[in-house]
């Protein structure tokens, strides 16, 4: 009789799995545009990360992100996809309210939509989340570049945003009160 | 050579796949507590479906909700899930934003959270949306049933509703102004 | 014995009263961005008030927006003052909730703040409110442009808002997915 | 000649020119109720001020509240208020975005409204604020209680809360949902 060890990490799925997945139902990520704040909450910085791509061998920016796993609640994943790409010790201090302040979607089908992800059909929650530590990019992020408000709403680093994510980026600025 | 009609509605799976989904990643739904209003705005009645189980035998109220399915945008589903739960002459004025009043977590396991779905680990994005029309359910839901703000804060009416959803309607009439 | 006529408006104020209230404290505003939405709630056409100024001489666009009166509910506020500037037939759907997409600050010092209104110190609440009638502006709007989002966004358009709201449009934009 | 000083806080009016403008216009408020998180941002706790009132004698319940001043930020007005009645080492982690999850309406007039201030028509900007230092209420505040959810939804404490805000702290449990 074989004696299984409890799954340590349930809601992970093998490549084949994830793969049939994506191919039938939407996929529920959390996304997150870190920032740096004064004493009064105003934006003072916003925190890209510079992300290597493995397949197209180019560098393009983007946003916190990840899947939310079966089993977990939104809070665990905004927390561990932050921790995973901003290291331990960035101190994110998470809302009080999971209402996000933009839901984006991110059809496959390039041109349909303003985002796009060629992987899969994405709905993801975004919220704007305060850092207060030090940053330390880990796995495929090369770097985090923070970036002023009027810095991150310049027309070129908007375009450089992965699949089209200039317009969340946006969105985050503008629910801040940071776009001019 | 074999020629493949194109699949009429490429979102909808096969009972097995969808078992399948379901084991292995959140799955997205939208959900609506229909409302109507006076002039100003103000919620004078909920609408509460009242939903025969066939799994129970018993009847249980309910919202409106659905599915997103693979390539729908969420607006479209919710408004497909509205006309599927309300009929085509609801009317149902979609908001503008679908920045959504809460996001509703129902997880498989019972007692761990206020929500609760034995299919599923289900994610919502709730919305409160008016109706003017005239409202005529489908499918399993039996009747339509519209209650006052105070009426449907009521402890009975609120422990009625399926999988916890008692707690969401408290929130859709705090987020409108309406729990007293 | 003197019998006194009720005050018909007893929110309002008479000029020197309102000055001096307005060096006294922040005065409280409604602001409303009117939309066109398709039968989904995609916002698909903006509307602008053109209005002449009788102090410069010039035109300025802007939005509808008016003071909230003593004694005068948020939602009244918002109702009165959509039919003071679009008319009496432009059937506007107030939202089910009074939480504004944002809160506009407009300062009387010019050049500290995006927003500016030299008479006054104003908060504002701001609404995208959809509307399904005729609109016919009266008072000394001049007329009511309907703008899609990508016109709406345009430098030139932005620009010409009266006191800077050409930031609050852009936020409205932002708040409904239309900002590209 | 006489050189006067610079007012150094102007925002302040003597008592009979608030008195005027209370029976003029609405007074914009701003509203915090002070909360402690986990690392997920989950709400822990939610603290209630106890204040004496001079007038009746009696102690009520409240929460941290205050004006915006004439020419003061919305932004700075909530900092202010907040170590005014938590003192100084309370460290707010004051929210990215000043949209508030409510609007409150208090009116003159009773039981025209669930909130209700006998001095005046006061619109109140609310907020959920968590707060991770030593709070030491100062003024007239006795004490800061620090409550669960659970005990915070109590009807009995909920009726304790000073002008109706028993609703408010309601809707602010609604909005983290923390309300069962």
């Amino acid at each position: 009789m074989s004696v299984r060890t409890p799954d340590p990490n349930p809601g992970w799925l093998p490549d084949f799995a994830l793969d049939e997945t994506r191919a039938r139902v939407p996929i529920l990520y959390v996304e997150a545009v870190p920032v740096r704040v004064d004493a009064n909450g105003n934006v003072e910085h916003i925190g890209i990360l510079l992300r290597g791509s493995s397949t197209t061998g180019t560098m393009t920016r983007t946003l916190v992100s990840g899947r939310v796993l079966h089993g977990e609640a939104v809070r665990d994943a905004l927390l561990r996809n932050l921790e995973k790409d901003l290291g331990p010790t960035a101190f994110p201090q998470l809302p009080t309210s999971i209402v996000p302040f933009t839901v984006a979607e991110y059809l496959p089908f390039p041109g349909v939509s303003a985002l796009h992800d060629p992987r899969q059909h994405a709905v993801s929650l975004a919220y704007v989340v305060a850092v207060t530590g030090e940053c330390d990019p880990r796995q495929d992020a090369l770097e985090l570049t923070w970036l002023t408000p009027e810095e991150a709403a310049r027309p070129d680093v908007l375009a450089d945003m992965e699949g089209g994510r200039g317009v969340l980026l946006k969105q985050a600025l503008a629910h801040v009160g940071a776009l001019r």
